[in-house]
Parts: structure tokens; sequence; C-alpha cells
């Protein structure tokens, strides 16, 4: 596998690295000779009602995990919202293509983060993919995080994340680390935040 | 219905006044004469493996919405590090009488936030219930809030929040506007908060 050093970090990017926003689409739109046939008919199995749009729904009822969970919709929403470049409160297929390859590249990195290939993401396997992403969190807070976003408990089989969990979980805290050093401007650890930009910025996320 | 004024904040409360943390309870521990023989009975019905004790995946195919879809995992988890006063990863049967009232009280704001009786909280009686609960967002995020914790889309029927996110979105709204208000010693508006602390106070939301 190539995935090495610098490479992990592209995922957890938001927009991912590489992926430039399709221009234009409009609702309905016509099929252009610029989509992969594939992606047409992966994109038809998910809008079920033929409307040309897939809406959060369409797409909810489309994503399951590996124990066949589906998606939690935070993270179905967290995807729309990257891919929704019109706002539209749906996505056609020009848009579904760049989703289809942002959730191909995400489950390359989990399947390479399973080390043990259980099919869920360990809570020491997830402490190593934050590591590996370079999303260093302070200490005290890897525990908070690893029991926020797994999707079992002690109770039950062993805490570990879902795919969709991760996903978010990664993206959460990238976001975070990403807003804090941008208000962060003579990199002292300390920001002034006000009332009303904290509040857009925690209530923004997915 | 005698919610009016003063009252509706109080189940967005955390945790919520008239609680009191029941004390002592060990994992396991026989049944005191204190607990509701009700009470008893519901806990039993939900501890499907008899342990003495209620985890999250028990608790979560316990709580349904309206709709008869699950609770979504970051609210169960939300009721359970409230009521898991002695963090043993599972609530007891004492622990259980203190959440069972508070799922109760939440159930009759939403009923009575519920305006048309769907069901659902719609957007505008979430946007009217926040009010009533003193949660004032500033301008613009109101309409980020509601999307955020909508429960379906246009794509489908009219989007509206289910009971589990309506009481996740109150608690969140209440938490973030308390933590800043504590943080503004001086009342400005405005904050200064460390890396550190601002991570753990995100990450650290339900």
């Amino acid at each position: 596998m190539a995935y090495h050093g610098h490479g992990y970090g592209a995922p957890a990017d938001y927009p991912p690295p590489g992926y430039t926003h399709p221009g234009g689409f409009t609702r309905g739109a016509p099929l252009t000779p610029a989509v992969d046939p594939a992606i047409q008919g992966w994109f038809n199995a998910v809008d079920t009602d033929r409307s040309g749009a897939i809406t959060v729904v369409e797409l909810q009822k489309a994503l399951i995990n590996g124990d066949w969970t589906p998606f939690d919709l935070d993270t179905v929403k967290l995807l729309m919202n990257l891919f929704d470049v019109d706002h539209s409160g749906a996505i056609g297929v020009n848009e579904f293509a760049g989703l289809w390859k942002y959730i191909q590249d995400w489950q390359r990195v989990f399947r390479h983060h399973d080390r043990d290939q259980s099919g869920s993401i360990g809570l020491d396997e997830f402490a190593a993919a934050l590591r590996d992403f370079d999303l260093n969190l302070p200490p005290g807070l890897l525990n908070i995080v690893q029991w926020k976003y797994a999707s079992t408990t002690a109770g039950g089989r062993r805490p570990a994340l879902t795919f969709d969990r991760f996903l978010r979980a990664s993206v959460v805290i990238r976001q975070l680390i990403e807003a804090f050093q941008r208000l962060d401007t003579d990199r002292d650890g300390w920001i002034q935040i006000s009332y009303e930009e904290f509040m857009k910025l925690v209530l923004s996320l997915p």
C-alpha cells in the first residue's frame, strides 16, 4: 500500500486536495459525456425517486457501515454539505462523482488503519490514525474524543468506531484545529474570539 | 398546560434543576425500597441481558422517536453521560430513575412545542422553542442550527426535528452559551481561550 507519511493528511482535508468543485450543475441537467458510466449507474441506484438529484434521505439509505448499520445523519449531512456545491439541498451527478471519490479515499484510509481487519477502528487504532493525520490533541483529550466517537461501549463488544464516525471525527478535529490556527495569528496558543464568531464556529461543525 | 415563562428553561439545564445525583449506587446493587416499582419494571425491560446495569447499546435499543426511528447515538451518549454518575459506562436502577424523569420532562416540552402535533418540531417551532428557552442565537446562526439538527430535508417531507435531535440541539446550545459566559468574566462579548481549553470545550459537547 502506498499510504505513507504526508499522504495520510489528504482525505481529512475539507475539501480534499485534488477535488475541484464541479461547476455549473443544475438540478435535473442532462448527463454530460464527462460522467463515468459506472458513477452514473451508482447515482441512479441511489436516486430512488429518479428526480435527477440525491437528497440527504436518499444518501442515508444508500450508505452503510461494514457492520451493516446506516451512516449516522450527521455524517451524511457532512458529506452533503461538502459536495452540494450549489446549495440546492441535493446533489446532482457531477457533485456525486466528487462525493463518490471522497468516500472511496476515506475507505482506503479506514481499511489501512483497521490493522486487525475487524471492520471497525479500535480506540488504539483511532489514536494511531489521528497521530498519522498530524491531528495532535492536548493531553487528556484523546480519551474524551475516543469515547465521544466510539460506536459501541464496554458493555457490548470492544468499543470501536464505525466508518461513518471515524470519518466525521477526523473531519471535525481537523476543522477545529484549522479554525483555531486561523484565529491564532501570533501563534502563542491563545485566541480572542467574539460570542458571534465562537457560536458560528462551533455550530457550523459537522 | 402549566408550561409558561420561566419553566421552559428548566429541562434544557445540565443537569436539570430538581435532579439530584443519586449517590452510592454500585453496579449490580440490590433493589432498595426507594425505587418506584414502575421504574424498576422499565429498567428490567431495558436491561435485556439482566446484568443489573444498562449500557449505551441497551439504552439505544429502548429509545425511539415518535416516527419510530431509533435515537441517534450522540443523544443516547448525552443521556448516559448525564446520568452515569459513577462513570461505570452503564447506569443502574437509581441512575435510571433520574434519566427516566429527565426524558419525560423533555417529552412534555417537546409536545408543547410541537404546535401542530405532527410528532416532530418544525423549523419555526424549533426557533420558537429556542426563544422560549432564552437561548438567543446571533443573527444568521438560527438558519445554520435549524439545518444542522433537522432530521429530514426539503427533498423529502418538510424538514423538522425528531425528539432526540431536538433534545440534543437544546442541550448543546445551552452548554455552549454557558461555557462562553463563564469565560467572558467582564461581559464584553469577547473571550480569550487557550488551544487546550478550546479543544476540550468543543470536543466535550454532546
